[in-house]
């Protein structure tokens, strides 16, 4: 322990994170370096500057990380469809391995010999960060103080506080939230509190980005997005940064009363979990991007696509963004969207996202051979009989010898 | 072919079936056994009886299959979670094994040696028919009059039917729908006229049997489950036979505008075709289950089911449900389901289906490790270090020789 | 630690784990109850019983576990053709879940609150026994000396010894192996000394079980194998036990040279570790087991289980036997087995395992379908062409329109 | 089929490929180009040009594809480990759509409309070829003789050539095979005769390519193989092209008995058949490759090739080479192979492969780590407690809640 001489510590801001910094700098006699990310989160990232110089922080880290997490990060998630199990959109998730990245990165510029971030000893991100550094210094320390403190009690916490001088209110007046939240672009998620009962219905005043499906309006929204290689590159034909595009969705989505979820998850760590998100442009993209890829996509490639998506979302879950196995599924999935272009239109109404058209001129759909009409002879419907007949010959070889596929 | 003496055929009382009673007397100059089933398609399927008499058909059956339907195989593939490409429920696809099973076994009671159905040779339906056909019954004949006519156009057909006495007001006077479809107790589907241009967005008028969340009531319902190893046995305390919870949901979900589909999806005979589909009571049904299972299942019972869910999807999708290949899978997921007990309480809401709750006597849920309150030791956050610095060793030995993580 | 009253050891008799019950005695002074199993490691067990007494053990349980070693955890892994990393039969793994439900068996019996094994901190048989007592019995404690003591080297072991008066010369005058070693029914197994250089070839005098093949007999051995429910019951006509059958089969390999393996692995606690294994049975099994599935098992069966075996040999490979995900992969498995009945016919030759025959009166080869020879009209090659058109149709649709698909 | 006016065949210059010749241009009157390729079976090929000529065939195509055989298609499939069923090289799928390949690009190349091959209505080669035709020639026509014409017995046969004037000793006087055979660079496979009955050993004499065990010499021989990027490059370190790499490993491995393998298979059409097959290169390969992986590939990465192994054989045994899922799939196996570098020693004795040692630049093996003796602290055997305390977590609940984890 006591051979630490500088960490890099992911740092919000808040009050947590501020008294990890005293905590770090007392417990290790070590300096602290902070790094703040804008991800998107809704909030500034500034005021973290003066809180950290209050500190005594002398390395100060605050990054716009926007364009690079939904570039890089999030864009290539949604290439897979990628939902955990069946629900969750991965929000969360995605973001660590940036800022894990990050934390590294700074820790060679600073010379840094260790890290440290306000993850909980039971929850699934401080896997992710640490898988992260581990990965990219493997000799890097990690510092977890929520795993080896005793503050771990509001009451300790304030006293703590009020001994180190630290000012307890910073979150500007505003009342502490109930919940645990995280946010990023992505989403914004809560647990905790009252969620810890998964019988009793989340409070409509915890929801925070998106209106209520009964506030939407009662007009539907129409909207139309442009993909190239399975990527959104504009909304109603307006070039858009992959943030910008993001952020849009967002917005549309948040006020159709678009993306909210209320599940239990099953963590990394072994336990289940209560957990609410919003995740409004998410859930738009998720479902456009399903439609773009209904006409684009060959078949078995995506069949094959959706056998290993559930894999490709436990990796990004239990934090192994950059190991060896997750890259070898990017590069399939990566490689499965060089056709995946074209145009998704959608109708947007209190919750529900509503694909109404997709098209593509590198469309695999073919009206000629699919119609009911005349097809002009592009499909011989005589070759069915022997599709079906080879098709079933195992079974009628099993049949004929007496198994009874009747029964179970 | 002159050498087939009796046929049994899927005779819907309408007018296509209807010729194909009188083209397969005169080609095959055999007789007609008709076989009609109610499958909760929301039609009187007693009228047949007298339709087939006018035809000649000595040998009628009609039978009402709606609870060995959803008892036998509607619930079973929901205990999977069974979803085809992300999207389809999969509703025509499950009732077409029960048909094949029916056919069969009036061919065995009534002597027949051959079967017929009235699936054109484009689609998926004449493959689930015959594969399940062939499963049971190996020697049988499979006559499939698309494939073999020449009534291709309307015009043909009507010609026939003017020739042969056959009464063309079949419908009793409605005007004849633009589209395909097929229903039972799960869904109804809606295949070609301008749905085969899949830019085109499909028309209100088209769907029969949810209103457009639109038109939904403004306040919510509040609907409660009770799921006994993972079928659904009561509505709000009130038990219910297998059809009877399906068809409440239908009109449960019906009313709240939930269940509407619009899909272009991959047939098994290898192209793509766009589809519309309305299963109210199966889309309640998906999400209750998934919840009920959250709370109930072990994480990796739940992921090994998500991983061979879509396989076991389009198993059924491409009429292999007598294979032994979905019969193994059934073997694993029945197997899981046997604590999948409790309740759901579902917030239904102009096509939105919102779980709010979910209990059991068979939770896995523990608050006591969850809460982020003191947990009074039951989980010692210092085993995560352990946990950690194991999963990472592998990534970290990479590192350390040298292998940038980083890299694609 | 210090309340733990009674600990159940697993106890081979061995110097280490003898020492192991003083250090127990000691550290927690609590009592120790000893437990010797004979899974056919091919030593006597039974002298256990006066080393036990001689350390004051009071409750000593000495168990022949031979048959339900066989019959239920070694046969049920070769029904899925069970190979780990492609090369390893699993010989120490399978044997791990077994001993752990005994260890807590006894730990129920006898009241004790705690369990102990002698396996070190880097290896996966730690993991196997844990997870299991875990399982099982979600309160015990587990101790496992090698992660807490101090005794890490020779001279500090023999040193305790002295101190406590422990007989080193526990292995009767035999000189210790520069091995780790471990041996049940189904292997033996080797790891340490040279085998930590990759590049070293193994000394011909560490293999124990078998002879080399250059000095098995000139003249093949042919062995005939019954099986019912994928289970072999005979051996050239003579039912035999489950034990029975692989002692035998041990005893024919060993003597032709079978079931040497030289393998680097990768171990579930994250690093790669070198180790030789002789598993003569058991590779004289699996080529067997194969072969009467070749001719007993629908193809899609096989498919499935074949890309379902990696991962079920993992979770036992990991020491998840106990849980829910290998209990569901087991009724899946087993449920496969129903007609895998027949006999093999085998030639043993100096390390080779040949097949050559295989029959069944539930075979589904169908030597009249499958005949060059004139198949008097079983299958109808015409039916062929339908079945690759429609085959072919997503990738000559793809192609009409456009894309290259000789290009990567 | 009147309006066929070129057609390009795969012609081997033997009996049967040259009655479908005269066939060919008897039946649709039109132009044949023959296409004659060395893939290593053996046999000369340029004495098929004589033959053609004397056919009156005017556009003759002989071509060495040997280097492109093994470079794009044997290489890359080994760098997957892929088996088929468990046993089967798959050494006639893999050079199927270099055939079909090359029919396309002569049939381009001189106008033909249509291709044609010899395979039979009932094996698994007509779909390889024709997958691969339709991919790369969407309207290109197929005419496959043995499916349309009536020389389906030797009699018919013979008739037709002396009618034709076609020299029935094509074999140059060699007693024809009892058994239908093919051979290219990977293997020599037999089918047929004696061995349509899985119970009949196959005959000694049967066996073309390798020395049976018994007769390989007594001494074993000693190899080197070196691989970058998980293909071999030289052999006990002479650099050498594939094609000679596979050639000398034939040799080598055909010299010590190595690589005879007999097995019922799963055809795709539906039936099962018996094969014999000797493919002693390809069986060295297959040992080596995993050898060298098992130092230079993470845990993780060869556990996802595992797993998805079966699946990819299956496409290519099925005919999918040139589908869009078997090129997804090479995308991340080819990725996998990045640092799949080193040498492999092998010991080669009566049939025997036996790894002996494996060394690396790229080995993730760390002796630091994995050793018995002390470390030096680079591992922490403490943390492997909190790793498999959460590890069990989910089991531990379970349990504790009441399930009986021991039941099945």
């Amino acid at each position: 322990m006591s051979d630490i001489k500088k960490v890099v510590l992911a740092y919000s801001g808040g009050l947590d994170t501020s008294v990890i910094v005293r905590w770090l700098q007392e417990t290790y006699n070590c300096e602290v370096v902070t790094f703040t990310a804008d991800l998107g989160q809704g909030e500034e990232v500034e005021p973290a500057r003066a809180k950290a110089e209050a500190l005594g922080v002398k390395e100060i880290y605050i990054d716009d990380l926007r364009e690079e997490f939904v570039r890089d990060f999030v864009f290539p998630m949604f290439r897979a469809n990628t939902i955990y199990e069946g629900e969750y959109l991965l929000g969360t998730s995605i973001a660590r391995p940036l800022i894990a990245k990050r934390l590294i990165e700074i820790a060679n510029e600073t010379g840094a010999d260790a890290i440290s971030h306000g993850a909980t000893g039971k929850g699934n991100d401080q896997v992710r960060f640490e898988l992260g550094a581990y990965a990219l210094k493997p000799g890097v320390a990690v510092i977890a103080p929520w795993r080896e403190w005793d503050l771990t009690s509001r009451e300790t916490l304030m006293a703590y506080c009020e001994e180190h001088n630290i000012p307890v209110d910073f979150s500007g007046g505003k009342k502490k939230s109930p919940y645990s939240m995280d946010a990023n672009l992505l989403h914004i998620s809560y647990e905790g509190g009252v969620l810890e009962e998964p019988w009793a219905e989340a409070e409509e005043d915890m929801w925070r980005w998106t209106v209520a499906p009964e506030q939407a309006p009662d007009e539907p929204t129409y909207i139309e997005l442009t993909y190239v290689n399975g990527d959104i590159t504009a909304i109603n034909g307006e070039v858009l940064s992959p943030a910008t595009v993001l952020e849009n969705l967002n917005k549309i989505g948040g006020a159709n009363g678009i993306g909210r979820l209320d599940i239990v998850e099953n963590r990394f760590v072994g336990m289940k979990a209560r957990g609410c998100y919003e995740t409004p442009g998410g859930t738009i993209m998720m479902k456009a991007h399903r439609a773009i890829e209904s006409i684009t996509l060959d078949r078995e490639a995506a069949h094959l696509k959706d056998e290993l998506m559930p894999r490709y979302a436990k990796l990004i879950y239990n934090g192994f963004w950059w190991s060896e196995e997750r890259k070898m599924l990017q590069q399939m999935i990566d490689y499965s969207q060089r056709y995946v272009n074209g145009d998704v239109r959608l109708k947007l109404y209190k919750g529900n996202v509503i694909v109404v058209g997709r098209r593509s001129d590198d469309s695999l759909f073919d009206e000629s051979i699919a119609t009911f009409e005349d097809d002009a002879g592009s499909y011989n419907q005589k070759d069915a009989e022997g599709f079906i007949k080879l098709n079933a010959l195992r079974m009628r070889i099993a049949s004929s010898k007496g198994r009874n596929l009747l029964e179970d």
